[in-house]
């Protein structure tokens, strides 16, 4: 087993703590396209905060390229690459069809090729396989009979399971969903990841099995919050507390607690549309998944017709206005920015002419020199210069801020918003 | 505190576990406006089999009637009486409005009444108060200002958390939500509940929040349950194991597993529309939550037209094919049939002009005996006679059934359609 070489195709969130576990039992190559990322993990720099200092310092002693020539010699290809959506809210395969065309070209016979992206039943065996035969000029073996072909090749598909942010669970602590083309490869497959994963395996029966059970884990999700942000739309019109309902009710058996909020980032807002993509293509609409998505996306709206309700209700002069808004990413206690709802929260209360600060520990001031509709400032003013406050992010950073301090941000006349519900009930404003 | 003495005014499901709890400590009196069900009380006998049979044999030693007048003494009215709907899916609070009547016309000054009836945030305060206020000629205490009126009587709300048919959860070790119409009606309401439930209470803040907790509580189960539905419909098309996937995405953490099947009785399906007809009556439309109740609705549509679409696959005639359902209740390991949804897929069936039986062994056959859409067998009949088999509802009862009696029940050309995992997959011809 451990002749085995590795090459991990994508190194992000979910590739690089495969990258620093299989390095440690088995030859590993770290393959990315993004020349800048390689640079930073070679000197041990993990931008993304998302590996430990001391998993970012063994870095150094492993084998990363953006070069595709290195990966040649592996004979295990892990594709975790984003699949992220187009402007259209489609999914946008492109770069998990570039990595298996690189894969594809690097590919011997006997080799076999994991993909842990998250798609929608179907892709790995009907788009991706395509592409690697194409490339490879080798051939396929899937579990409908063995071709004859002596120039076979094999996948299997594993969801990745990283939960962005959290500590607690990780690729060691948390079991993993394995699937391969054939029962032997699926078995390969499995030790291969029982060989770092302490928590252990599921093996399901197919490749379309495991990808589907992993697109409808943030289906879930991402229906059951759009069924909380309902409920707080209606509690809010009732006068009723959204969360001392949500405590309530969480001492039943078997309610789950869920949190009202945006719905942003590469995951919970993109999976369930790949899913709704696969469904309308072979003729049914899904009415569940798509009234959870449109609920979710327009949470924004809500939101910032709340705040200005609230502003005139002050009569707080809507034209510039002061707002600061806490908390920039799509996530807390994360750097990730990509697809944060707070963006469209800007956008909409830039609407009514307002100069909108944002604050956020968690993001380089750089990122957003250019940006137009809002400064991200260094640190906080406690100078009485804000008519609105908006907690839009979780971090662990503001749930420490004392009540006086957020005070002295504040104008006299003000409204808090609080999105998190980091500060209680009785000194804000709004919440969800 | 003993001297309290404590009316339970409906005894369904939901009061007769009360009107026992209460009985070991209190003095008690169980009303119930059904005659027929107080003289089969009064015999110990519990035809709904909510009751153990000890229970059922203590009810003997309790006053129970159908009296208004039995009642008149009492201190403490506890109500619950069920909450319906109407034939417009709307909400029927004829039966806790009639209640709220005769409880009205007992109430003494300082009595206390409280309901469990799962309602919309609302009722307790603003549709029974005053129909208590008007036949009591008391006033409502209330927890915004005191009134100096001396007649004052006071109001609590403690949804119930009885799961039917649920041997596991049961009264005594289920968490409760009290709450009350003051603090020191809260208080006493938590004490009177704590008193005869070892899983203690979680005092909510007001009537409304105890309220809309209950009604998020199914209605969560709900939305959860048409996702899977809709789920299991798309992975139909797509010939996936619907089964498979749940149980490959349960093994993640924060995965809740829930089953697809058909949503009838008077809870789940019946509680949303209670919180959707608040929503709309303020102005908002609900979109998950309708979607979901829209979606289960027409399950019955969704199997009806795969059996058929099956039978015709294996050229089974419709006009005149035999049929054989398995369960008849509203959930498994019930005697209650009330708006179950196996009654709408027998409609549906009946449309090809066959031969419907149904075997249940928790309904009694009389209780269907002018039934023309059906026919109730006592006894199945291992003669090789049907066409289709359908199980419909889980009793612990077909679960032991064996697998070449059950082909022994078929003709050789004949569809399994199993809609509650009850055969392995491979040996039915469709599932969910």
């Amino acid at each position: 087993m451990n002749k085995n070489k590795i090459a991990i195709v994508g190194l992000g969130y979910v590739g690089l703590p495969l990258l620093i576990e299989f390095g440690k039992k088995y030859n590993v190559v770290g393959y990315d396209i993004d020349k800048k990322k390689i640079e930073n993990l070679k000197r041990g720099i993990d931008e993304t905060l998302i590996l430990s200092d001391k998993e970012s310092n063994n870095l150094k002693k492993l084998k990363l390229s953006c070069n595709a020539k290195e990966i040649k010699q592996c004979n295990i290809y892990i594709v975790t690459v984003p699949t992220p959506l187009n402007k259209k809210n489609k999914p946008d395969l492109s770069l998990i069809k570039n990595a298996s065309k690189v894969v594809g070209r690097s590919l011997n016979r006997k080799d076999i090729v994991i993909y842990e992206s998250t798609v929608y039943p179907g892709v790995t065996e009907e788009v991706c396989v395509p592409i690697l035969e194409k490339n490879s000029k080798l051939k396929y073996e899937n579990s409908h009979g063995v071709t004859n072909h002596e120039n076979l090749f094999y996948c299997g598909y594993s969801p990745e399971r990283i939960n962005h942010g959290d500590k607690k669970h990780n690729i060691k602590n948390v079991k993993k969903v394995v699937s391969g083309s054939s029962k032997k490869i699926t078995n390969k497959i499995n030790k291969l990841y029982k060989s770092i994963i302490p928590a252990g395996t599921h093996v399901a029966s197919s490749i379309k099995v495991a990808e589907a059970a992993k697109i409808i884990e943030n289906t879930q999700r991402d229906v059951n919050i759009a069924l909380i942000n309902e409920l707080s739309i209606i509690f809010s019109k009732l006068n009723i507390n959204t969360e001392q309902v949500l405590e309530a009710a969480s001492t039943k058996w078997n309610f789950v607690r869920f949190n009202p909020g945006l719905v942003g980032g590469h995951c919970i807002g993109v999976d369930p549309y790949y899913l709704t993509y696969k469904s309308k293509k072979i003729g049914y609409t899904p009415k569940m998944i798509l009234a959870g998505r449109k609920l979710n996306d327009n949470m924004t709206v809500h939101v910032s017709k709340k705040i200005i309700h609230l502003m005139k209700k002050k009569r707080i002069k809507l034209y510039n206005s002061k707002i600061l808004i806490l908390g920039l990413t799509f996530k807390e206690n994360i750097t990730d920015t990509r697809n944060t709802k707070v963006m469209d929260l800007i956008l909409k209360l830039k609407k009514i002419r307002s100069k909108i600060d944002v604050y956020d520990p968690w993001v380089k001031k750089e990122k957003f020199a250019n940006e137009k509709n809002f400064k991200l400032i260094n640190k906080l003013e406690y100078k009485k210069k804000y008519d609105v406050l908006i907690f839009a992010v979780g971090h662990k950073q503001f749930n420490q801020i004392n009540i006086s301090r957020i005070k002295s941000l504040l104008k006299t006349r003000n409204v808090i918003y609080d999105l998190k519900y980091i500060l209680p009930a009785s000194i804000v404003d709004g919440r969800l």
